[in-house]
């Protein structure tokens, strides 16, 4: 089987597993109890926060919230973040932000968004046009997970903050985190990561905050996670996120340079008259959306499984909501034969140079049989 | 090392894990995928909910949304049932049901508290007293993690629905499930359970909803959860979860006798004249409180923990909260002195006999050194 679906989930690596074993059956007490081993755990979570956390920001600056996965810290941002005036965003967001504020907006907030390139990034100069002294949110994805277009968040929140001071800046970082390179700057006020899209198990996220941002919580209860974040911490899920992250960041260069060399690799081998290339030369090249004219997503997905090739439509995330088109690629300007047609290509440090080959291949020859059938 | 804080969690079952590993390095797919390995989790996720809701419900009734534990189960049906008029509750709720009652307070709803008793139970006359024409939501807790009483539910579910047909009734059921005998009535329209109270890994719980009732989610994103609950489901955990949810069912009533029998042991080796027992007599075996008049509980347990030890003082999700007094047992009517001196001894299926007199051996011994050197 080969696995390109990597921006879905990613296969956990056995050796983060192995090494946070220990805290599903022998170190599995209650961190916030007041006994030793309880307490040594507190310290190892303090630990597991700190190396997360500096992987991406200076810990002078930020603090950083263990959370059950990157879509319950876009809610916490989104939620606890926009709370009067308007809310402003894009039609790039994946859905974890973008249902977030349509539910805001049922609150009776205003929400703006802003619209796409052609590429899934946003329009920066309409972004900014629609934030005004009202604004007390601003949610950009920082790299798109169905196109992997890389938002310059860091330039935008610069801007945004000269337009107005008092507007938060959140980013979901799930599809950035361990796989491009960046640091958070100052104008950063919240940003969200993932454990499970870069090698750890699900159930785990994480949502890092200015230090000195004051923000309510989200879930509340028994005050765990700097009373941030209440419920019993899910010790395993965070070590196994925290070697993810260690260890993600120490191969970090080496990992997006032979990712990019799969990607163009992919690119190179899918069949310029059967498959357009939707992604934009400097998208993140652990993500590769492609459309085929004609033949529906779907149907090449399946193929593709038959044949033992795993790979995407568009976000996973999304094919609960039963919309036939993905949003965000219709939000690209693509017309809907175009959008009818869109498969996910993506990629982990994992894969191998052998299986893009393979499913270039696969590819290939399901879609030209089709066009054959259909002609 | 001997065990007694199993309230506050417990070691997960091996063999639960065993079962469910291969969902970590096998089918680690993302559940709303669409390819066939993608799928098959879908349908597996179906069967786990399934397994789950009816070893306490039946499945034409209620459905069940999987969580990321208990805390998050409790806000969502607080925050989602408590919209409008007044809330009531009772004093001896866990935290995450009190903490979300009283954010909806600061949110502009009112929120009633009945009394408890002295063993931590509902003052049911109390209760019903509160309920009135705008009572949008009752909230009361099935067994008292820190006195282990447990309320009558179902009659009080029954009475509150005679006064108002429209107030929703939930129950937090995190120390009841998997561990006393009952079916959910039709009176219940929510019910929080967990994983890790019963042998199951942390970070997964589950809200049971009455079928027909129409509820708001509390995390928004890409649908899961039958929209109810987004983002990645954590199948290990939920698989776990299953696992542990059907042993314990099995075994349910042959449990409920050896810990019955291992509580009473305790009490009746545990020296009376250093001892106060808080919990009753009808209180859940699982849980047995009580108090030693003049020594903290915080120095017994640490005291027990250096020979070995392992108890709790009240609830662990209360440790971070930094109150010296346990408001639950303070509510009990114990004046300060006793609540000081709070030990929680609570057990699981797999403690022994031989732990308990070892316990409670260590527990006579460091009472009585303390109180000689007090004297």
């Amino acid at each position: 089987m080969i696995y390109l679906d990597n921006a879905a989930t990613e296969k956990p690596d056995k050796k983060y597993i192995n090494a946070a074993e220990k805290y599903l059956l022998e170190e599995y007490f209650n961190p916030s109890a007041l006994y030793k081993s309880g307490y040594k755990l507190h310290l190892e979570l303090k630990e597991a926060r700190r190396n997360i956390l500096t992987r991406i920001a200076n810990e002078n600056n930020f603090s950083l919230v263990f959370t059950s996965g990157g879509t319950e810290a876009d809610n916490q941002a989104i939620f606890c973040g926009g709370r009067r005036g308007n809310v402003v965003t894009t039609y790039g967001e994946h859905s974890a932000v973008f249902s977030a504020v349509n539910e805001l907006k049922q609150r009776g907030l205003e929400v703006r968004f802003a619209n796409l390139n052609s590429d899934g990034s946003m329009d920066i100069e309409n972004l900014l046009s629609l934030v005004d002294e009202k604004t007390s949110l601003v949610s950009v994805i920082h790299v798109n997970n169905e196109t992997g277009a890389v938002n310059d968040i860091f330039s935008i929140a610069e801007k945004v903050k000269e337009k107005n001071k008092y507007t938060l800046f959140h980013s979901d970082g799930v599809q950035a985190f361990g796989k491009i390179s960046f640091r958070l700057t100052d104008n950063i006020d919240l940003y969200s990561i993932n454990a499970h899209k870069i090698g750890g198990v699900k159930g785990c996220g994480a949502l890092l905050k200015k230090k000195n941002l004051q923000i309510k919580p989200y879930v509340y209860g028994g005050g765990q996670e700097q009373g941030l974040r209440s419920g019993t911490e899910n010790v395993f899920a965070i070590k196994c996120f925290e070697g993810a992250a260690v260890d993600r960041y120490l191969r970090l260069d080496e990992s997006f340079k032979k990712v990019t060399v799969l990607n163009n690799t992919m690119r190179r081998l899918l069949d310029g008259g059967l498959f357009t290339v939707l992604s934009s030369e400097n998208a993140s090249p652990y993500i590769l959306c492609v459309a085929v004219k004609g033949v529906r997503g779907e149907t090449v997905l399946h193929e593709a499984d038959d044949n033992g090739l795993i790979i995407g439509t568009g976000s996973a995330c999304s094919s609960n909501l039963k919309k036939r088109y993905s949003r965000v690629i219709l939000a690209c300007g693509v017309d809907d034969v175009t959008a009818d047609g869109v498969l996910r290509l993506s990629f982990s440090p994992n894969n191998t140079f052998d299986e893009v080959e393979t499913a270039a291949d696969i590819l290939n020859k399901i879609v030209s049989n089709r066009k054959r059938i259909m002609a």
